[in-house]
């Protein structure tokens, strides 16, 4: 039976071990998974499980398990944790997860936690804390393999079977010289099929350059992505080897970098699937307080056109599909545009094409739905006036989405304001306004 | 220098060389470019430049940074070439993105570079192309390594010492029996560590299922997340091995599933961030045209209102904000569920939890802000009544946005309807039509 369809009959056994309440059936079953598994397992379960699922893990399956949650879940696992517990479950990780996890603790508790571990472990981990956890030195393992360039093939071969185990995802071996700077690669797939006789030095990689350990993580991620690196070296400012960091931990920070553009856009912050909803209404309230604020605005725009509405009360039925259009390509262009600066994609260099070819599609999309909507509107109301009036709003509102998504998140980014979080708020405040300010100012005029 | 800097300091004389048009600079600066940067610079250049930089190219990098480009990008190269350019490209890649590019091309190109190829090579494209682009099967590699179980680890040692080169991202042997039936997995780090006299079979990993050849793509990616997987076995129907599945295709897979997440919701469609003015505006104008007649459906509900409009103004400039709340709230709700969806976090056993959870938040932020609008709305126009029927609409109109932008994507999933793509149409033009027409509807009833 393969994997995927094993974990997905077990997780259909337990459903039904779930509901029927035989605990004693769950935990045969979860003690049957796979890590990643059960990680899955209890993210995908509402809070009140949680718990359950987490106290029929055995001793060992709860540092893998621990490992593959989400942060804010394993956070709150850990907060019920004794030092001594925590000290051992450590114990079992990875430094770049034990950092992790440590990082996220009170001060107090990280300090026992490291007093309790060996020397060697806790210097280890120093490293890496002394580090801030987007950075590529917060990433990486200290665990690596060295190797002088000076040794044959053989000698490393032989080096080797003295370990009796080779930490995973070790797809190279590490060069460095006597003052441990790093000099190259040995890939594991040359120690091989090359000839055992012949040097590391003739046999290593040299036009890979180490990855310095203050470069920002999503650069890191970029490089690995770019070069289909499995792991890759991180050196200090005085190009010391210090860790590597490795490819399962790239896949996380690409995850997470997808994410929060994706909650950015829907105006959530970070939030769990499965969060309780006193956690989940406070933060949601704070966005739409934001948009209660930046909606009164708008409002208030309206409100300078009371005399005009009542007049002319089809613009009132009308006006919400000026500003609703805005809005829409707005947020085309702002997401076209959060996309591409976190893919790496936009520069000084075609900032100005792309704020140009945005004015361009705002204005042809503008023009293409601004004559449906004014034949539309001149037939519903019977009013020729009307519907160019909503024509030249709809196209003067597109033509400001478009410049305005594109200006506001290089904008943004300049004064180093998050883009993807801040930039939906105001660009909807930005087409509200204009699209309301559009269409009733000019029938302002219109109608007198 | 590292990396980083290295790239860095290349783009930025690229950008000098690009701008004063010395052709013969930005050749030369090209070449020492790795493919992963060449095609990053490719995909971050505005159209007029990529043909310029494509065409600098020598011809031993061309297969190298067609296989890093983007989808899109790399087809409108491939259309320009003749069918033996694009045979010796093609021997130059794995079978997955050699399956990827013929997929794209028309049949009658993909059978002359098939027939151009050796037998070899071409029986292992159509095992590829035999499989859907978007399961395990599109996404292997028939390029690998297998052993039997019965032969000892220093057999294997020597067998793969008569390789020049092992497969990239090669971390285990796969274990196969006589009839190519797959047995377990042997890691390299085992065949560096352990006793060169034991057998293959004391050794292999046998407790990692391999993955069905017609298992979906992103169930796959999930899969190597949960694991930490570099690489996985792929087999047919009957457990025969056909190839295997690196984490680099993963990680494309991780990224286009995300971007699909994000772009769906930017109402944007799949968009390269460069793509020309008359490529862009008709895919975007599309979502416009959509959202048009969604708007025209919310201007029809304001319509059936223009007497209670015309007798109290102060609901036009209102009318927006209860409107403008229940689609952030719902789009919240729903960027919830399609994230979750996407994770895999959401199934029968906890859908029910979440539709409450979300209409609970939705009545919660709903009394909030009802509040705070009631007394906002009452001090402005100094009319209580007009208060109370906004912060009624209110508190109707959230509560609906979190029930239908919780129900909504489950009802399409299970519909077969692509959740993110169709989510946000539908769910706007919900909570405009709820908003407009409990506040409208409430009022009418207040003011007789």
């Amino acid at each position: 039976m393969n994997t995927a369809v094993k974990s997905q009959k077990q997780l259909a056994r337990l459903d039904s071990a779930l509901a029927s309440g035989t605990l004693a059936d769950v935990a045969s079953i979860v003690s049957d998974l796979s890590p990643g598994d059960v990680a899955h397992l209890i993210s995908s379960s509402p809070p009140r499980y949680r718990h359950v699922l987490w106290s029929l893990l055995e001793a060992e399956q709860e540092a893998a398990v621990l490992n593959e949650l989400p942060e804010d879940l394993r956070n709150s696992f850990l907060a019920d944790m004794a030092p001594e517990d925590l000290a051992e479950i450590v114990g079992q990780l990875d430094d770049d997860d034990v950092a992790d996890i440590l990082q996220e603790l009170p001060d107090a508790i990280t300090g026992q936690v490291l007093s309790i571990m060996n020397e060697q472990d806790r210097a280890r981990i120093e490293t890496v804390l002394g580090y801030s956890d987007d950075t590529a030195g917060g990433l990486m393992s200290t665990d690596t393999i060295t190797v002088r360039a000076d040794l044959t093939l053989d000698v490393v071969l032989r080096y080797l079977r003295r370990h009796t185990e080779i930490p995973l995802n070790t797809d190279t071996l590490m060069v460095v010289n006597r003052e441990d700077r790093y000099v190259g690669l040995l890939p594991v797939r040359t120690l091989l099929v090359a000839d055992p006789g012949v040097s590391v030095r003739e046999m290593m990689v040299t036009n890979r350059d180490p990855i310095p350990a203050h470069m920002d993580s999503s650069e890191v991620a970029r490089l690995f992505e770019r070069n289909d690196w499995i792991s890759a070296p991180v050196v200090d400012d005085d190009n010391r080897l210090i860790g590597r960091i490795t490819i399962d931990d790239i896949v996380d920070v690409i995850r997470e970098e997808a994410d929060h553009s994706l909650t950015s856009l829907g105006r959530l912050g970070e939030e769990d699937t499965f969060s309780p909803v006193l956690h989940t209404a406070p933060r949601r309230a704070v966005w739409l307080g934001i948009n209660l604020l930046t909606a009164f605005i708008a409002a208030s725009v309206i409100n300078a056109f009371q005399g005009t509405i009542e007049k002319v009360v089809a613009l009132a039925v009308l006006m919400p599909i000026v500003a609703s259009m805005g809005g829409i390509a707005g947020t085309q262009t702002l997401t076209v545009l959060i996309r591409g600066m976190a893919m790496g994609h936009i520069n000084e260099r075609n900032q100005a094409w792309l704020v140009g070819r945005e004015a361009m599609v705002g204005a042809i999309n503008g023009i293409i739905w601004a004559v449906v909507v004014a034949i539309a509107a001149s037939l519903w109301f019977d009013d020729i006036t009307l519907g160019l009036v909503i024509a030249a709003a709809m196209v003067i509102n597109l033509i400001t989405a478009g410049v305005s998504g594109a200006l506001l998140p290089l904008l943004l980014q300049r004064l180093g304001i998050d883009a993807a979080l801040a930039g939906g708020v105001i660009l909807t405040t930005v087409t509200d306004v204009v699209g309301f300010l559009s269409f009733l100012g000019l029938a302002a005029l219109a109608y007198g």
